[in-house]
């Protein structure tokens, strides 16, 4: 397939700049484009990655006209280029499977007529699906699980008994919602495990990553707020109430009883201890370890996590021991030669 | 569905303390309780919890009785509270499938009649099941697999050929047992992988979390001493020795050949190196970096891990270090000084 | 079984010294070993393990002729050790089950004759197979992945639509490759999922280990060069390409994209900020944090990560820290004390 790029100008709605008769075959990034290729550049210093790239043409902000390449202007660039993706690499089509005959379906679950479970998914007892929902293959809904509309449920994922989900949730593949929570007491020296009476509560639109764990709560829910987005291989401990619209990035841990504000990040690999709590718009740094409630609206870094003008202290102190140690040798040395002095 | 507490204290075996005829609805934890609702509140500390929760009813230690609301008194108040939460919510019954038709089951396999094996799930050659056991849909149990008496392996884990498993584990849903060990060796720029002629054995009254991975021994087993608890998303590498009784939290990760004695804690993110051995007892930090063999009956924090006071002390020193070099520049003017004087 | 150790040395090609005729029943490494064991030692300073093992006699490298047990000396340990090994276990023979009727198999997948699709996997549309490919079960291939040659993908590993894989690859069970990149914009206080709009690649001979996700590209494909080999439990964000040859040990993340050269290793549990790039031949130490591009040819070690030089002076300088709070308080003192006789 082949477009003139006035033609996508055309369709994607931006300013041509430049030969409009070039004929573009496909779009990829600055670093991968073969020459035919329209290409994106959403900021004027990206004009020296433009210029090494083979692109032919490039999708860029108003203002930004790159030499020696034609280029198509437009407000939101990076929208413009992933349409221009779209006319190359048409998306597939979303097959309406309806609940296939060879899913496994318990005949007391309630499936709305809209949804799709797909060959192999395994539906248990007394589910609830909404209308929308997609449930891949190998997904597994163990019984009284409830779905609102338009959740996505990818292969092999696991819902254990009772979890509740609002509407528009992704949850990706291998992520298992509702094991156990990690509690124990150790009786005449054998760990026991505590009640596993609660259960698991998605709010709506929360995107839960691959390989993510939630553990049940002991007597209640575990929640994600609504809003918040979950990376991948993210653990999140028995009771915890995770608030509105946090982003949580890969690797995250966080153990149980701790609860979050709204608009809390937590960055790659940091981890929370138990039963503490994060404030509002709080930022917590990559391999943070955060072993205290901390306030909202701040940014914390460093194991065990700081304020992150305090950690920024400690660094640049630290760079500067080796230094202090040579000072204070040289001291040691002159107040001895003063004192020898005295005593002559 | 609605009892009175009186009617509640007696089923649980509690001692009532206020009005008998209250009315109550459900149970929840105080965070969540609403008016209607029995909550529990396990210390007199935890007395303005109980005031500020909109809970019509408490369960509490003997001799806790909180103003202004009615409370069951009983010695373990989590037993009762969560025999309480069973009233109004029963736990689903176990429901015996027996070998289901749409499980897929190889003819040499060996299930004992008492075994519930779940649609979907899938038994390998050989592999020998026994009384009491349930597999989910989705687990897998490649080829040769050995599981003892009352083990439950959850929707979606894998067991690689010749994994042994005693009696009384759970295996939780994604986790995977026996995958290849990490071993490569070089040879003229391509990374050979090693032999993968051991397996994975777990012994009884372990509880292994979800998407917890433990790899297979190069030439004998990778061990999981009985009693140990593993939290979520955990790796052992390969011909580890886990000891008997230790809870490894989550994301934890153990290197390639390292052991560990009895009663070990290694809490959340913590990491240990390939080759060295963890006493007794020893308690890991979270995030800690061990990178040599510990002593047991110690406490050990930090990346590099270090005993727990060497390690505050470490800590202290660094937070008074922007006043030493404080300190240290009004020296160099002292001396300055004395020095000029004296040469005057 | 038994063999004599006569019989073993002959079989594998290796020299004996001491009792030919010693009977041996199976094969252990030295710790594991039993009477009548043969054992492994690859390096003459195990001489006081073999001394403290049961085993009836053991394979060393030439001239390592352990005192008071016959031995088989071989150039190479491992390689022989495996070979007695297999002969009292010898590994399963792979079954050939060609598309098993209990599969699921979209009817426009194209799949070589000479692949193995187990029960209970998934083959999605379009989905081509090449030969000695071998799919377990609860595998799941969604629509359009390409996999090459004599690619083995182990139960319920899961790869998103239009992943490509080469050849001789190994996919360990509950793997994700394709799931959405983590980007968002926020948008009047919700965040917005960028475009999923690319894939995943990985190159020939690439492990990826046991519950390891790879998020799919924005535009175009993350990639994972040949040869590289990657544990379980590890994160690689969108849009990476982690070049070829590299080794990533477990729990390691990457964020999105971040690119590396060839020959990097990344101990187990390290973090890797986006947008930077590691250098060929770079080591980056367990548990580092890498927050900037790196230079290759060189180790680094801590979070933040540094040269390793500059990380082992910060730790030194760092241990000497409170003996330098004990010199300065002396320094004042006797400063102090000079001062007070100056002005006496």
């Amino acid at each position: 397939m082949q477009l003139t790029l006035e033609a996508i100008a055309r369709q994607i709605g931006g300013e041509l700049h430049g030969d409009g008769a070039t004929i573009i075959r496909g779009a990829a990034t600055l670093a991968d484009a073969q020459p035919g290729d329209l290409s994106l550049a959403d900021d004027p210093r990206r004009a020296t990655d433009v210029g090494r790239s083979a692109a032919s043409a490039v999708i860029t902000p108003p203002g930004f006209t790159p030499e020696g390449l034609p280029s198509i202007q437009v407000a939101n660039v990076h929208e413009a280029f992933a349409a221009a993706v779209c006319l190359f690499r048409p998306p597939r089509a979303r097959r309406r499977v309806g609940v296939s005959p060879q899913a496994i379906v318990s005949p007391s679950a309630v499936i709305a007529p809209e949804a799709d479970i797909y060959p192999g998914a395994v539906i248990g007892d007394d589910v609830m699906i909404g209308p929308g929902c997609v449930i891949h293959s190998g997904a597994c809904l163990m019984a009284g699980c409830k779905l609102g509309r338009d959740v996505t449920v990818f292969p092999n994922a696991v819902l254990y008994e009772d979890t509740v989900v609002g509407d528009r949730v992704l949850i990706h593949a291998g992520a298992v919602l509702g094991a156990y929570g990690f509690g124990y007491k150790t009786v005449d020296g054998r760990h026991m495990l505590s009640a596993q009476l609660g259960y698991v509560k998605i709010e709506n639109d929360v995107d839960i990553g691959a390989g993510t764990t939630v553990d049940r709560g002991a007597y209640g829910p575990t929640v994600i707020g609504q809003g918040t987005k979950i990376d991948n291989q993210v653990m999140v401990g028995h009771n915890c109430r995770v608030g509105q619209h946090n982003i949580l990035c890969a690797q995250v841990g966080i153990a149980g009883s701790t609860s979050s504000g709204r608009y809390v990040v937590m960055a790659g690999q940091a981890g929370v201890r138990d039963h503490v709590h994060i404030g509002d718009m709080a930022m917590i740094g990559p391999q943070a370890g955060v072993k205290d409630s901390l306030p909202g609206h701040a940014r914390y870094l460093g194991s065990p996590a700081r304020p992150e003008r305090e950690n920024a202290l400690l660094w640049s102190s630290l760079a500067k021991l080796p230094e202090l140690r040579k000072q204070v040798r040289a001291l040691v040395k002159e107040v001895e030669e003063l004192r020898l002095k005295k005593a002559a």
